[in-house]
């Protein structure tokens, strides 16, 4: 239970301060009743790879090799996670990430919500707590590459379509 | 003259395995006269950000902070430099790089070709070598965001714009 511990150990500063920050990150701030589902969110790249296949499979995504999955999460410059939590217990819900130069770019990647969790705002949540994480390390170019379905979704966020006719171009292996 | 050192070194097992791959990657491998100008590609990080700058100069993009170029250079997975060296001179005449989560996706950004070397087929041959590099790393998802007038320079090294529907997408701040 890392991500508990984490999330709730003030033993040192470092913990103490992310414990705050997801602390602030709750999405129903006026439900203090612990027995009542709240949504959290979390930058912790520290994620159970089996989780995230289950919610990927809730999806219907191919699966991809934990080794690959687990060096990309590792690589990625920010992780985000959306979780239920009623009580002790604690359910992934959401994830996304992004990879970065750390300065100038940043590409999300593998954004996914939980179908049962849908259509309720979550998914905008979670993608606007990603982008204020991104725009708090100084990257000004969020970029994507959005299928058909999901593209005025990304345009109520904010993002812009082929901006100055700029297009996503993908070079595959034969 | 960090380049030169790390090029020709072999002082260690990394330099010199460096130094024989990028003998590997002349590009005008048949001219072997040293005083004739040849086209060296490198994927050495180690580049003087003032050359860089002046090469950007030349193709007319904005100046940035060379404390940010510096960080956004340390963080990508891939930097490709293109030099031409004639005797014991050498020259950046080209320069790419690419963001990555190390596993399934890359995204090449910054790519500029000296005017006075464009037209010769070298940005071809510098992104071919970009490609390799990332496609040896079992990178499977190449990626870039090109302006209008580079669209059909990358569909002719096989990039396809916008794969099944899939569309680039940018978010700046207000």
């Amino acid at each position: 239970m890392v991500f508990w511990k984490k999330l709730f150990s003030s033993s040192d500063a470092v913990n103490a301060a992310e414990s705050t920050r997801l602390k602030e990150d709750l999405f129903n701030l006026e439900n203090n009743d612990s027995s009542q589902p709240q949504i959290i969110f979390s930058t912790e790249k520290d994620i159970d790879f089996y989780e995230l296949e289950e919610l990927c499979d809730r999806v219907g995504w191919a699966r991809r090799p934990l080794r690959k999955v687990k060096k990309a999460i590792e690589h990625s410059f920010l992780v985000v996670s959306m979780w239920e939590v009623t009580g002790k217990k604690r359910r992934l819900i959401g994830f996304a990430r992004a990879t970065s130069d750390h300065a100038f770019n940043a590409t999300i990647w593998d954004v996914v919500v939980d179908p049962k969790f849908q259509s309720r705002g979550l998914g905008k949540a979670m993608m606007k707590y990603a982008i204020a994480q991104l725009r708090s390390a100084d990257i000004s170019n969020i970029t994507l590459f959005a299928d058909p379905q999901v593209i005025k979704f990304y345009q109520r966020l904010g993002f812009i379509l082929d901006p100055e006719g700029i297009k996503g171009m993908f070079w595959y292996p034969d």
